[in-house]
């Protein structure tokens, strides 16, 4: 074997996932599937690799050409790892268009790459569950989303101090682009790329940006003003008939009579970078003064589908990335202190012992659904075991060695107690059972 | 929009999963999850990619040269979609060998990528339980493995009607290559993938194929004789003492004692493609006569660390992929009938009556575990909703219009029996349980 080893670290951007990361991960992705479950929605999940023209074709400018990972494959087909879900799910209903029944209510929980450079709360790989809710158009499923994301926060005990979900109108934005600030099109393109500047730079840095982008002063004073500006307030200044006012206050109706109103607010400053987004849109804002940011979001396709035939089918959807989630859960103390405890068994070994004893013992445990090792290693001093055992964080180990065996007995120490009580091997499972919990 | 479309069908040789696919996989999967865990298993999780050159030392030529996925990342890293587990695992464990207490306990649930000629059993795509122990070595860890192995095909209910482990050893087939066959070590590479030919192609092509392949037919001969022979035959013919044959006659010495002896078998015939494997070797057989091929395996490895770091740690383990566990269930009428049951509730509507009122409905349902949906869509004739209900396996609908509500009641459909139950809003829960099951 060579001098030269290989790297330990993982590919930049990705993580490891050690058993004690793999619990944090697994409590909350279980917590995420009953609230999505509890509100009829079905487990579905794609391929890793789609043809790139998937994404290309409605992912938006910034992920396709800086951010998706494609290569061309042995049959000349240009491949791309997922860098996100909504076109897979889109191309999965296309597919059974004919035998789908709407609405349709799915999810799924999967990993997807994007070249990023790794910062807090990005990464180049992550994981994300992924709710879409596709069929005949109407609020109610504007609605049903929304609750969807909400109760999502609030099972891990988050209250309305802690997030907020800010809600606009694509529509609506542009209509008040067009009218109110009378941007170009090629000035919207610009203020579009604006919100997210606005919100990362001092005041001064975010005009200069806008002025060096060509947008005049007197269009940005007047950005500013419907930045501050309520829903009602900016849709009174509006001419005609704005169908996306009509969604934003429809929307907002039906929030004020039932439980969400602590939990939104109408933010003409969002916007979502994705192109595909066509109504209202969503986004779940961590209020911790420390950590301002956008934790996921979602909003109304109505496209999607036509990419791959001719069919008119609404969605609504988002995506719950895992790592600005997990900051988000450590940020408020809402990962619970005992994840990390294992509450197996370790079956300590004796050169004495014919070892099919062990496993014999093991098994019992086992089948009654008791999660047991059995201790293996060179030294097999009774202080290396236990020791094992502790740095486990094991509550129990049993005892049987030869005199234990002979005499048709068996020791089982409590590790935190350090409590041993002796229990008849006939009547072990019987007599554990009273004292393992 | 133009009219050319893309394609709907998924990327060769991976599969959609749409909800019904979803959920036998989930089964199957929770079903692994337990098996492993009750032995003590923690599941852990690495990165999609990993770099191109942890394959490339040890995952054999085959795999590499012909059915790795890889390509240059921007910051010109060669890069691979994992083909398999173990070199992840080998690297985490690396990565953390100051800290890490053995014997280490790991399993994780992952998808893998290999150009293949998809065929029955073998896509391009697929989902692997993995399952490794590592530390000191012992023959216990053989043992352990190997009855976490038969106790997973067991939880599905399978017999040893149905499945056979068959086992080998990598240094007693060398020995025996070496001494018995007087194999030189190139011939002994041609022999290694005659095994497999052997079982699959017609006596005479197979020995064509060696002979094609410059086995002289002695050997010929002798190689057809030792794959017939028995442990202690071929023991018996070794002249020194044979490690491998120590670790086989040990290994067989505990199966006998205990209950795994009706599912294992010797069979000298079993290689195991990959390069790593270096002790035992096992590989689970469908017994079933049309379907009679290897189900998964798995085997002791002894030097992956190395490639990390100056380490001798010692592994077995196993990969347990679900394509052509999904064909030994269904062969095997494994997979129980009720699993594409829908258990949830359909709170129908009507014109007259306020939306937030389904709302409550529908969030008293929800908090107290009840998975349910709203009707929606544009036709609201009961009759289409109730056919809805049914096309989803649905079980209970709940009628409430403006009648109902102004009598402060609801009707509970039952979507089976038909029968209808009026019950009081007021007690909607309470009563509503009685009748939900």
């Amino acid at each position: 074997m060579s001098d030269k080893f290989l790297p330990t670290n993982s590919y930049i951007g990705t993580r490891d996932f050690y058993p004690d990361d793999m619990r944090v991960r697994n409590w909350f992705f279980a917590k995420m599937r009953k609230v999505v479950e509890s509100f009829g929605y079905e487990e579905m999940l794609g391929p890793i690799l789609e043809p790139f023209d998937v994404f290309a074709a409605k992912s938006g400018e910034e992920i396709v050409n800086e951010q998706v990972y494609h290569f061309t494959d042995r049959g000349e087909r240009h491949m791309a790892i997922r860098p996100e879900m909504t076109p897979t799910v889109a191309r999965m209903v296309a597919a059974k268009s004919g035998e789908i029944r709407y609405p349709v209510r799915w999810y799924s929980i999967a990993n997807f790459m994007r070249y990023e450079r790794p910062q807090k709360g990005r990464l180049r790989e992550f994981w994300q569950l992924n709710v879409d809710l596709l069929g005949e158009s109407g609020l109610e499923y504007d609605y049903e989303i929304l609750s969807v994301m909400v109760n999502l926060v609030k099972e891990f005990g988050a209250d309305e101090t802690m997030f907020k979900v800010k809600i606009n109108n694509r529509r609506f934005y542009n209509d008040v682009m067009r009218e109110v600030v009378n941007a170009t099109p090629d000035e919207m393109k610009v203020i579009s790329k604006a919100v997210d500047k606005r919100s990362k730079l001092p005041r001064d840095k975010y005009e200069e940006w806008l002025k060096d982008s060509g947008i005049p002063g007197a269009k940005i004073d007047r950005l500013e003003e419907v930045f501050g500006m309520s829903l009602s307030g900016l849709a009174g200044k509006l001419t005609g008939d704005s169908q996306g006012a009509k969604e934003l206050t429809d929307l907002f109706g039906l929030i004020d009579k039932t439980g969400l109103a602590p939990y939104c607010e109408f933010d003409f400053s969002i916007v979502r970078g994705l192109e595909y987004y066509t109504g209202n849109i969503f986004e779940v804002y961590d209020l911790d003064p420390e950590n301002r940011r956008a934790l996921f979001g979602g909003g109304r396709y109505d496209n999607l589908i036509g990419l791959f035939k001719k069919a008119e089918v609404s969605g609504i959807g988002f995506g719950f990335g895992d790592v600005t989630f997990q900051n988000f859960l450590e940020t408020h103390m809402l990962i619970p202190s005992d994840i990390h405890e294992n509450n197996g068994v370790l079956i300590t070994v004796f050169d004495d012992v014919d070892y099919s004893e062990y496993i014999r013992l093991s098994d019992e445990l086992r089948v009654s659904g008791i999660k047991n090792t059995i201790y293996f290693g060179g030294n097999k001093k009774m202080g290396r075991q236990f020791q094992y055992a502790e740095s486990m964080g094991i509550k129990f180990a049993i005892v049987m060695g030869g005199n234990e065996l002979s005499e048709g007995k068996v020791i089982v120490k409590d590790m935190t107690t350090r409590e041993q009580t002796e229990i008849k091997r006939a009547k072990f499972l019987e007599d554990f059972r009273k004292i393992f919990r």
